[in-house]
């Protein structure tokens, strides 16, 4: 219960894909607390003992469903939405799979495979991930976004410039995010809720986990802004860098091969030193394994390098 | 001084390119540590007073001199140099540069641009920038690398497998960093130090800064490396971190019209809520601003996202 909330928004009002032409669930006044009920991103198709199989029987048209949408009164194509997450409720179960075509190695990567977690939805303590590993958990929203102004239904996968699949990971508890509004009312969606994932979510999938979402909606009137951004209250990595990291490097003229080469080089890397098969290694890095880009301005070789944070096998 | 050294490089033995053919500097044996005086990445061309004008005086024969190179005994190709960052000496000075032609956003910066930094090498504390910026510092070295087999003479612009422009900003003091050899002796050389950079190095520059680094050098025989990879010791963005961020996204199928476009509109709203021209922006994010992969997997969108750290300006 939300005490603070002046709104609920339950799980049965949500809808595969974004559209102005969806009804909205609710309106609310700019400034208001909504407490949001957000299915996982696979609408409870997987569940504890699910194996592998299950993700061969995933419906592509029933993922990612988004709870709203929600009318705000006086949004209008130009202004800015600004929403602050204010909690995330963890259900304490999750799962993260490799999809058949799906995910940046998809081609090195053809089966399907599946992990299931359980973390504790009170105290946030790390996940395990076999018999060392200990996942770090921050728990945010993959899917947010407001309604394009485009007619039709929009997919639930590609992120727009009003939002979507963002699967931004700091946009976890305390940070504000500002979207452009495309349509009258906004109408506000969440969903895809993700207990952990890594920069890039390189296999395609984060710790998927069914949760609960406060958030309080506001108006920046006339913000006329071009893409989604967004403000933390503090730092965003504390929970994975306090042992430091182990990183590898993909370098070329093409920023998605230098990408690729190095996620692959970090597989190698995981196998050799915890004794990973590469799809573990590969399902890891994409919950915990940050991508950053080194440098972008030494021609012709870009750098990106891949980030694993050591404390998970601390 | 160093008194834990086994030899120093002097400022006088330095190349500018990388070669299979240049005559060692000296040789060490493996485990043994290495006092390198390293020139900045212009050789002295900018001196306390230097305007934008010095930006089109500079020779770019001469640019990135590169320390050494040093013949590290018993290495051969399939193995890995293991170069351990003891410690970085700092001069105080520095300068960053929009060079024309240079950059990721080359086409929207032609014009030449200087900052001159003047910093306390001793506290290492924050260099100022205009009236409210304090820019955090972390010492590290730009050019870092092995001669490769291939023979010639090869440019310091890009990095290769063997290293060479890593521009990587972790490679700070504490961090190893492993190598593939290439040719015997592995042919080890250091150079274009820098006070500070964010992850991307936009503008083409950092903190360009003359210092002296002592580093370990060892081997890892056979270690049969594909790229370079590194291992800190401890967290990387603390110096950054403290105050949280804010960022801006770019969102598309192509990574790297994606990374402009975040960085476009992180320029924006530096612009816009700190009153910088866009060429002051685009230097401070050079130097401070990081480039991370959020995502890259839900097709056909990827989202490119540049942090800036507040405590620039708190």
């Amino acid at each position: 219960m939300c005490l603070t909330c002046n709104h609920t928004i339950h799980r049965k009002n949500h809808n595969f894909g974004w559209s102005r032409d969806f009804v909205p669930a609710l309106t609310c006044k700019p400034g208001e607390t909504i407490h949001f009920e957000c299915l996982d991103a696979g609408a409870g198709h997987f569940a504890p003992g699910s194996t592998a199989e299950a993700v061969t029987t995933l419906d592509f048209s029933k993922v990612n469903p988004v709870s709203g949408p929600v009318y705000v009164e006086g949004a209008v194509p130009g202004d800015a939405l600004k929403i602050t997450f204010r909690k995330f409720i963890p259900s304490g179960l999750g799962w993260t799979a490799n999809i058949p075509g799906f995910g940046l190695l998809a081609d090195q990567f053809p089966d399907p495979a599946l992990h299931m977690w359980s973390y504790d939805p009170s105290s946030l303590a790390p996940a395990v991930y076999g018999p060392k590993g200990r996942v770090p958990l921050k728990p945010f929203a993959g899917e947010i976004g407001l309604a394009p102004a485009e007619p039709g239904i929009h997919s639930v996968v590609p992120p727009r410039r009003v939002g979507g699949n963002l699967d931004i990971r700091d946009l976890a508890e305390g940070t504000t995010l500002y979207l452009p509004v495309e349509v009258e009312g906004a109408l506000f969606s969440i969903g895809d809720t993700h207990a952990a994932q890594g920069d890039g979510e390189v296999c395609g999938t984060a710790i998927e986990s069914q949760m609960d979402v406060e958030v309080t909606l506001d108006l920046v009137k006339g913000a006329n802004l071009q893409s989604p951004r967004f403000s933390t209250p503090g730092p965003v990595t504390r929970h994975l860098d306090g042992a430091g990291y182990e990183a590898t490097t993909g370098l070329g003229p093409d920023l998605m091969t230098a990408a690729r080469e190095s996620v692959m080089r970090m597989i190698d890397l995981l196998a050799a030193e915890h004794g990973l098969a590469p799809v573990d290694a590969y399902i890891l890095l994409s919950v915990c394994g940050d991508l950053r880009i080194s440098e972008i301005v030494d021609q012709p070789n870009w750098i990106i390098s891949t980030y694993f944070p050591r404390i998970v096998f601390s």
